[in-house]
């Protein structure tokens, strides 16, 4: 049992890590697109949510199956209901891509906000987030996993800094609402994607340590 | 273990279904907050989030224990890791609940939007779909399950309606632009919400029948 587990997993994570790949690709092409202003790499982000969701029910199937055969336990079992969370907020990170691909779709419509929004900076610190946290569960890092739940709030700041810009923008340029209205809703994406990441570091964080970090407390299981 | 099994899961779906009344319960208050425009019912949400999130921990905490002393396998199983996810989905309606909250509250601090958006009555339907996947999860009943996913539609609908009296509604009073962004975001947060309502009528599809009806697929596990 012991290697036919240890043969699964090493395969389960290998399956979470490059739908991570996938994850962290389909975020940079759908942001890089607004600032390129190319909607070619908008389809991209449709090709890799396919890719993600393949993925999704695949590395479902074989935790479902690990589970039915092997009956792990302990540490082997929080090993496995870790990926299974991380796959589900994989999987919606990718639904919010799609989200931010549609957005910048309608916004290169437009004309372009002539204020800038750091929008790239967001998203490469989403796409840090979700390596990181995908490191940490790789190396069963404890340290890395609560080191990205400090960075949510870099992420809440940039939202917070993106809303203060376009808000006055708004009110002052009633005639581009719509562009100004799209980047509101990426920068809330982004920031939506920053939780998924979080959650991710919190999931290793008890698969680690069976040491529950959600809603602000200590709760250790046996 | 038959009999033992059977215990643990009427108690599992006995604290599913009392968290789900929660995150009704959540929904209600955050929404009906605006129409009656009492900031009271908004401090309500914040408590039923408390609830939640102490139901979210402990069933997860069940469901780990169940699944380490009994190994169920097949259907078990799957109704074991539908538990799992449904718990999550829950979770994240709560924390939806609460930024609905968030925006009624700075709402409220504003003049009121005069064009009439639908929101108490997205508010119902996300409701009923939270409360009938429910339903359709404690009586394993895959018709009510699928009929919630064929809803999800409706709340799409009432968003976009929302978004398409509100942008020009902006555009012609840019000193209301943000009560008006307020009511937008809070529709975004219901139609979120909806969505979180159809995870969890697909995985009661999938606990009962093995089928997964995710990502437009029917792909059947043994």
């Amino acid at each position: 049992m012991e290697r036919r587990f240890e043969a699964e997993l090493k395969q389960l994570k290998a399956s979470i890590l490059s739908m991570g790949g996938f994850v962290e690709q389909a975020i940079e092409k759908a942001t890089h697109a607004l600032t390129a202003r190319d909607r070619k790499e908008l389809e991209l982000v449709h090709a890799l949510e396919t890719k993600i969701n393949e993925k999704h029910i695949e590395i479902d199937n074989t935790c479902l199956e690990v589970l039915a055969r092997l009956s792990p336990v302990a540490a082997d079992l929080r090993l496995i209901l870790a990926i299974i969370k991380i796959n589900t907020d994989l999987e919606r990170m990718g639904d919010q891509a799609v989200n931010v691909s549609y957005n910048a779709e309608h916004y290169l419509e437009d004309r372009e906000v002539t204020v800038r929004i750091d929008l790239p900076k967001m998203s490469e610190l989403v796409r840090e987030m979700v390596r990181d946290s995908l490191d940490a569960f790789l190396n069963e890092d404890t340290v890395l996993a609560q080191e990205v739940l400090g960075r949510d709030d870099a992420v809440d700041e940039l939202k917070n800094k993106a809303f203060e810009i376009l808000v006055p923008y708004m009110k002052q340029n009633p005639n581009n609402i719509e562009a100004a209205l799209d980047l509101l809703l990426i920068a809330r994406n982004l920031e939506r994607m920053a939780d998924h990441a979080t959650n991710i570091a919190e999931d290793v964080i008890f698969a680690c340590t069976g040491e529950d970090v959600r809603h602000g407390v200590g709760h250790t299981t046996s």
